[in-house]
């Protein structure tokens, strides 16, 4: 089983009048790390929306929030595939900060379209395997 | 029971490159209506931060697409309580189009903490009962 | 001479760490207000997209700040046309705060260019005689 | 003279429904270089909030747009300093593809204040001579 790693630094505008990030920021972090990984399994997001004939829409997303991040804090973001079912998966963001705690986490889950009819359809047998490697059990 | 009600037309800036509303934004749009409810039952964010000794960060939020928004859609979101517990409380946001149809919603899970310790603390009872006007059963 | 106006409260995701608006922000204003404002004149930034065969895409935008704005701060932003030439036009946004005071202002080129081409084409007619009524001199 | 560089892609978030870049996006781009640049030169945006007597406000921003980037596009962001005066100081940021070519740039104009006061004063000594280093003729 492999996990796909990216670090980030929580940077001013990722953070609020309360002195913390935003809360939304972790799904923007998660989306900015998904298209990471898109590419690192050959699929940009690119290529996706420009090359191919199905699309990944965004079904349902979900964050739980342990600890507050401020400014300048540095995450590792640790992304597995956490399910694949025929036509949508899913994908579970660990934000951890440098003493290896978990201060967060963000799952969300992709549903695979015809890019004409928008109706669902198999994932393609390609981005099954390669989704499969990063599979991790709930 | 009551709902407290709002609406809003998808901007440019609330858009991607696929065409439609950018995930988050659902969240964004959510937090907003969230700060004109705690004005609507006399709590502003801004006398919170300032002036209360408790805070009520979300610990959780999720989210469902039902159907993608696109540029100068206009919705009506319909925010309700769902649940109150002793030191938390659930908040739901419902997104309707103009022809009623829900195409998503979202909801927050907000802790009571005191602001100094950041310990769980009871919700005020005079906030209690202005949740409990609004509350409505999941 | 016209001008258009709208209202605007501070929100918490407009803020940061430094307790007041994030610069960038007075754009995200400006530019909501731009869509306002051509749904005014009857040009809908959908419509312009969508169905004529012109975009006016932003060549520059600056911004001055006299004062920081805080969470909660309520603004009346004033646009008027500052400059039409052949084929651009300039828009000027001024931010004040409920007291009459001006806190800051936002200048927007656009460039009229064709679709298909993307080369510089002059304004249409209908449109220049649209932001001519809202012409006030630098 | 020392440029400082850093390297961006155009992520899903920074884009908009007519499938380019958000032109706000480019002041995004540039306080996130500044922070960098901030670290670079041994003062963090975050030390300055904390620990300094001092704040560095924008007091004005602008921006050109040459070219539209588009989703993936690479660039690389070269910041320079522009000019030095007592109480101010003015950061240029230049934004060029792979190509080299230049595709947009981004002024902005900070001034040194008291942190209790807010009002003017001079750039403390050490931070002028980092500047310095980085200074390049308008």
């Amino acid at each position: 089983m492999t996990s796909f790693k990216t670090r980030r630094v929580i940077r001013l505008k990722d953070t609020d009048a309360a002195g913390v990030i935003f809360f939304v920021n972790y799904f923007v972090f998660a989306h900015d790390t998904y298209e990471l990984f898109l590419e690192e399994i050959g699929y940009s997001l690119g290529r996706i929306i420009g090359q191919e004939s199905f699309l990944l829409p965004i079904v349902r997303a979900e964050s739980d929030y342990h600890q507050m991040l401020g400014l300048e804090d540095e995450i590792t973001i640790v992304l597995n595939v956490n399910r694949i079912g025929s036509t949508s998966f899913t994908l579970v963001y660990e934000y951890f900060l440098e003493n290896q705690e978990l201060v967060g986490s963000v799952k969300t889950v992709h549903v695979c379209v015809d890019k004409t009819t928008l109706k669902k359809r198999p994932i393609p047998e390609e981005l099954r395997q390669a989704l499969e490697q990063y599979e991790k059990s709930p």
